[in-house]
C-alpha cells in the first residue's frame, strides 16, 4: 500500500484549508487605511492558524518521509486528523471576528486539542505499521513536544473563559515550541546512513 | 495510459469537495455558545458527508492500487463519479439548513445513490480493462457492500417523504457498513505475493 | 525540464475550477421541491461546463501523455489556457442565472473560443518541442475536431444575440463531438509499440 | 529529504490562490453588456495578479528543478513565500473594487514586495543547501531581475499615494520584465550536460 496518494491527498486538503481561511479576510468596501483596522484581529488569527497549519504540514511531511508502509487504519487516522484541521477556517474566522472573545477562544483551543490527539493516534498507528525498531520510532523518541502541546491546550481551554488573552498567549507559545527547529528525524536519517 | 494523473485529479477534486463543504458552516455573528446551536444540524450533516467522502476516497485508493491499466472510458467513468460527488456540498448544506426535512433528505440519498451507481460502473470498466483473472476482480469478489448500499439508498429515498429521520438512519447505517474494515484488497495483495 | 509539475499544476487548477463552479448552485432557503426549480438553469449550465472541463482535462491528459519535453513557452501557453478556463465558473454562473440570455450566452461562447485557441497554441508549441516525426504530431493528425470547434463557437457567438437557444445547442454539439471516443493517441501508442 | 512534496504542496496552494481570486469576479445580476462594465477594473486586477502568480509558479518550478536537497529551513521559507502569495486574492479584490485607489494600490505593492523578499530568502537557503558550485548558484548568477523587482516595488508603494496609476504602471513593468524569457536555468542545464 503506497504512501504517495496519502501524502498527495493530505497536501491537497491542507493547501485548500490554508487558502480558504483567507476568504474570511473579506475585501472592505472603503478605500482608506481605516477600513483595514477592523480586519486586524481577523488577520492576526489568520497568521496564527497559518503557522499552525504550516507546522502540521511540516511534521506530517517529516513523519511520512521515514515511513515505508501505510495500512488501512492509517488512512482513516489521517482522515480523522484532516477532519479537525478542516474546522480550522471556521474557528479562525469566529475567533477573529469576535476579537478573541471567551467562547470562540476556547473552541479554537478545542479544535487544535482534537487535532493534536488525532495526530498522536496517526503517529502511533504509523509506528505500529513500520514494525519494531523502525526509523520513525527512533525519530519520535520521547516526543516531549507532542505531549506538552495537548497539555497546554487543555489548560488554555478553561482559561479562555476567564482571561481569553492568556489562553491566546498559550496558543502562541505552542506554535513557538514547534517552530524551534526539530532535528530528530533529520538526525535519525543521517545516523541510518552511516 | 498511466493511472497517476487519474489518481491525482481525483484526489484533488475530493480534497476540494471536502474542504468546500465546510464553507456551509458559516461563522456566526455572536460570540456566545448559543450562537453555535443553530449550526448543530449543519455540523452533523457535514460529519456524515465527510465520512462518506472519506469512504469514497479510501475505496477509490484501494481499487486503483490493484489496477495496472486505465482506458479512455475509465477516465470518463471517473469524471462521472466525481460529478455526483461534486453535488455533495450542495445537498449537505440543504439537508443541514433544513434539519433533515423530507425533500432535502430524499435528494441527499439520491445524490449518493447516483454516486454508488457511478462507482459501480467505474469498477466494472476497470475490471474489464485489467483483463481476465485480474487482482481487482478477485479483490472485488461478490461485492455485497457495493450491492447493499444502493438498495438501502433506494429504500431511504421514498422513506424520506414519510419519516425523514428513518432515512437519515439508513444513511448512517450505509456509512457504518463501509467503515467496518474491508480487507479484501489487502488480502488479495498478500495472497498474490505468496 | 520535466512535465510532471505541469500536469500536477493543471490538474489542480482544473479540479478547483470544477469544484468552485458548484458554489454557484446556492443552497435554497426553503425545504420544498419547488425551491429547486429556479436552480434548474444554473444546474444545466453547470452540467454543460462540467462536461467541457472534463473534455479539456481528458485531452490535456492524452496530449501530455505522448510528450517527452516541455519548454519555457509551453509553461506559459499552459498558463494561458488555464486563464481562460478559470473564467468558466464566472460565465457559467452568469448564463445560468439569466436562463441563457443573449449576452451571457455570447460571452460563454467567447470564453470557450479563447480556450480552444489557447489549447491549439499549446498543442503547436508541444509539437514543436517534441521534434520532427513525434508521436504527438502523428496522434494529432488532421485534428478536425480542433478545427471545427472554434468555427462552431465563432458561429455561436453572433447567433446568441438573435437566438440564444440555437447558440446553446451549438455548444452542446461541440461537447458531443468531443465525447465521441477519440482513439488517435491510443492508436498511435499501440502502433509505436509494434 | 525529498523535494516532491514541497513542489506538490506549492503547486496546490498557488493553483487554489489563482482560482479563488476569480471568486472576486462576482456574477452580475443583470443580463446586459452594461452590467459587465463595473467589473472591468476587477477583471484587470485579476489579469495582473494572474500573470504575477504565473511568474511565481514558473520561477519556483525552474528553481526547484535544479535543486537536489531540501532542508527544514527551506520548507519554512517556502511556507513564508506562500503566506504572502495567499494575501494576493485579498489585495487584488481590494484594488479592483476601488479602481486602483491610493491605499489599495500601495498595499498591493507591499504584498508583492514581501513576496519578492520571501522568494529571495528561499533562493538563498536553497543555494546554501545545494553546497558550493551548485547548478542553482550558477543559474541564478547576478540575478538582476530579482534585485530590480523589489526596488521597483519600493518606489511604487509611496508613489501610489500621489499617482496611483504610475504605481500601477510600475507593477505592469515588473511583470513584463519577468515575462521576457529567462534562459539562465535552461542554459546552465544544457552546459551541465555537455
Amino acid at each position: 500500500m503506497g504512501k504517495n496518494r496519502l501524502e498527495a491527498f493530505s497536501d491537497g486538503v491542507i493547501a485548500i484549508i490554508i487558502t480558504i481561511m483567507v476568504l474570511e479576510l473579506k475585501v472592505p468596501h472603503g478605500e482608506g487605511l481605516g477600513t483595514l483596522v477592523p480586519l486586524i484581529p481577523v488577520f492576526l488569527s489568520y497568521v496564527l492558524s497559518y503557522v499552525y497549519l504550516g507546522i502540521y504540514w511540516n511534521n506530517h511531511h517529516h513523519m511520512l518521509h521515514v515511513c515505508r508502509k501505510v495500512t488501512g487504519p492509517v488512512l482513516w487516522a489521517n482522515l480523522h486528523l484532516l477532519f479537525w484541521l478542516s474546522l480550522v477556517p471556521f474557528v479562525t474566522g469566529w475567533v477573529g471576528e469576535n476579537h478573541f472573545a471567551a467562547v470562540p477562544s476556547a473552541l479554537y483551543g478545542f479544535v487544535f486539542l482534537m487535532a493534536a490527539i488525532a495526530y498522536w493516534i496517526l503517529q502511533q498507528l504509523l509506528i505500529a505499521a513500520q514494525g519494531p525498531d523502525s526509523l520513525l520510532k527512533r525519530a519520535v523518541g520521547s516526543d516531549w513536544k507532542g505531549k506538552l502541546s495537548p497539555a497546554l491546550y487543555a489548560v488554555a481551554i478553561p482559561v479562555a473563559f476567564l482571561w481569553p488573552w492568556v489562553s491566546l498567549s498559550l496558543y502562541v507559545v505552542v506554535a513557538l515550541i514547534w517552530l524551534i527547529p526539530d532535528r530528530r528525524i533529520e538526525k535519525v536519517l543521517r545516523d541510518a546512513e552511516t
